[in-house]
């Protein structure tokens, strides 16, 4: 029905929300994960073009860059964004099809920031506008993503301007003209993957909801009906329109199932790490392992032999002979040219084969180990299996710790568990 | 074939051009068009949001926006784009399907601002941002329109990037990546339309050209076949990828054929007006009007008896009585309240017929009169007949001199025409 999901996400953007516990802790664990992936990230090639760029902007001084410096929401949300999703190490969820946080914590804390709110309003805005993004990512469906947008991009600025405008307080009403006015504004394509592009497209999604939002709280009136409505959003952009997506919305919450990277290489290779880790292995006791995956993943991530740190980000067989022999491959240092050049990994790769399995799902791996004692064992992994939460916990704060140290990381943690205001969560920014 | 849409744009959008003299007058004709609806749409209620979203962002002075203020190339960009557009009185390319002037200028005129270039070079970076989204329009087709999109926003954004890169001095390799970069970039849905979203497209397309030009110039790297290549824009966007498009580019200019609106109303009503023209209506001759027009206008612009001043811009019998009784309908000022309490015009209104026929096309109109000396004629008018170059001088010059006085369309004139610049002329935009 015209304007019936529109609606409903407005009226839930808008209102009062009780997230689950389970939510609440997340969207925490996904925010320390979002500022440590954008901390770490803030030096490559394409941070530095979007920072010179606010830079050479310059202007009111709003919200916080990745690697310091204050500049207007619009820019801020656009370049952090991008920065954040330039290791293309945040967090994945795999029904919504995309990022959710590199679209929404930009935007939201950039705006936060700006109204000076508390580090509490701003967590509830992101989870809010997390929701929304999973939700019409979800109503999109599959179709939209296969041919070719990229829903982190496209769902994620819905999420992201809903996020923005619920910091600026926006009623139901507005929230309507916030999706209907984000519908003209959102875009992204996938065949931007593998170029900065890639990463310019969260910015796209984050600067876009900041952009809409606060249009709004200044009086712009759009078409309310043009996500859902008739030569909307969905009808233009092979939306599926799929009913069920918005089943439950404010009562159940698909972000509690967001997945986070816990290695700083090609997602086609962490299935296979984590059954490495539930197998623990050890170099020497190796006499034969076969890791079985996904058919589409054998011409993404199996370079045989690489000889370069990128490139053993794309390797079976390195990155399993890497974890085998102690590296820690939730490090972004540990993926150099050096590892390649290293004895002990070159040596373990022989004894390792990589099989196509086509009763796999691209989430799964199958590694089977033939230990030099004779024994055998075999484990299976599936990234769609939700972590305990004290497992993810544990983990996300140790690689938060391992990307921007103990200190900023503690912080972090205390200031998004314990409140206090969110200019000094944003001051972390700094670097 | 991939890329080769692409790789001919960018030759031609860094090479050298030779434009055609028509092609230039029609420049400068569009360009002096474009800062008298730009100056006179600049209290519009969407332009005063835009121009306070940017004097709250600040920043470095770099170009001038309608109404007065400097602020940096995107803001401007975005901000002028949407102002030049809140009067749906800019020029219209009807094979383009979109209007290229408000996506184009903004973005070429921001950019040669802060480049200080001349007056020459800004209009020949927006010739030729002009000629390449009219051709990406051709391009796409009228698929893409008839889905959804706005073509003056989507098609419109690549003319503008390529405009900006023009003025940074890209080379064609640069220009592949403005233009892959673009494809991630464009949006705008018809289903604005009617709202404050509809002039807002323009602008982001304008803004959209600055932003992805100035990244690539700072050495960003997109995917150079996201256009015309597999999962690309066109594919994407239902484009019909339609061969023909660039047939000759860079000899014929298609741009020589854009048209311009000589009346402050509904585009419905243009051809009839037009046709009133060449009937030579007086009033007190008149005992009988019969106006046929293009069945879908019926539903958009014919209020029988309106009593407003936006009303009387959507009916054919008012627009028609206030040509003969001696309104001058290229005015905006015409079109107050009073008019439609003008007794001349109410008397003269029951007198004339609007009859719908679907053997004329949409830009067609035909007028019968039925004069009270008893004599009969009949005139008809297609928007699609390129008027003669003397005589759309004129009109442009007249409009203009009707919407911003005589003493700046002059001025403005002499520069278009004399060169020098382009920071003259940009000061005009203070109104």
């Amino acid at each position: 029905m015209t304007g019936n999901v529109t609606g409903t996400l407005a009226e839930f953007a808008a209102g009062d929300i009780v997230p689950s516990s389970e939510a609440r802790l997340v969207t925490v664990l996904s925010a320390l994960d979002w500022l440590a992936v954008g901390l770490a990230g803030r030096s490559e090639p394409v941070s530095a073009i979007l920072r010179q760029l606010a830079a050479d902007e310059g202007g009111a001084a709003q919200a916080t860059l990745f690697g310091g410096g204050q500049v207007p929401v619009r820019m801020a949300a656009l370049a952090n964004g991008t920065i954040s999703h330039a290791l293309d190490y945040d967090d994945t969820h795999f029904a919504h099809i995309g990022h959710p946080s590199v679209a929404v914590f930009p935007a939201a804390l950039a705006m936060a920031e700006r109204r000076r709110t508390s580090v509490a309003d701003m967590l509830e805005a992101a989870l809010t506008g997390m929701e929304v993004s999973i939700r019409v990512g979800l109503w999109l469906g599959r179709g939209h993503y296969q041919v070719g947008f990229h829903q982190t991009a496209t769902a994620g600025a819905f999420g992201a301007a809903v996020a923005a405008g619920r910091l600026l307080q926006l009623d139901a009403t507005q929230m309507r003209h916030v999706i209907g006015l984000t519908a003209t504004r959102a875009s992204g394509l996938k065949a931007q993957f593998g170029t900065m592009g890639k990463p310019y497209n969260a910015g796209l999604a984050a600067s876009c909801g900041v952009e809409v939002a606060d249009l709004v709280a200044r009086g712009f009136i759009a078409n309310p009906d043009a996500l859902d409505g008739p030569f909307g959003f969905g009808a233009t952009h092979h939306g599926a329109a799929a009913p069920e997506a918005l089943h439950d919305l404010g009562r159940s919450w698909t972000f509690e199932t967001v997945s986070h990277k816990f290695h700083a290489c090609c997602h086609g290779l962490h299935a296979a790490l984590e059954a490495a880790r539930e197998l623990d292995l050890a170099a020497p006791e190796i006499s034969e392992l076969t890791a079985r995956t996904h058919p589409r993943w054998m011409s993404v991530c199996n370079q045989s032999t690489p000889d370069t740190g990128l490139g053993a980000k794309f390797s079976y067989r390195t990155v399993l002979a890497m974890h085998a022999v102690g590296y820690d491959t939730a490090r972004l240092d540990s993926f150099d040219d050096a590892v390649c050049a290293d004895p002990r990994v070159i040596d373990l790769r022989d004894h390792i084969r990589v099989e196509a399995d086509d009763s796999l799902s691209e989430t799964e791996a199958v590694l089977t180990l033939l230990r030099r004692d004779g024994a055998r064992r075999e484990v299976k992994h599936d990234l769609m299996t939700v972590m305990a939460l004290p497992e993810r916990e544990a983990r996300v704060r140790e690689k938060a710790e391992n990307l921007i140290g103990r200190d900023i990381a503690q912080a972090a943690w205390s200031m998004l568990r314990g409140g206090g205001q969110v200019t000094d969560f944003a001051a972390l920014l700094d670097g």
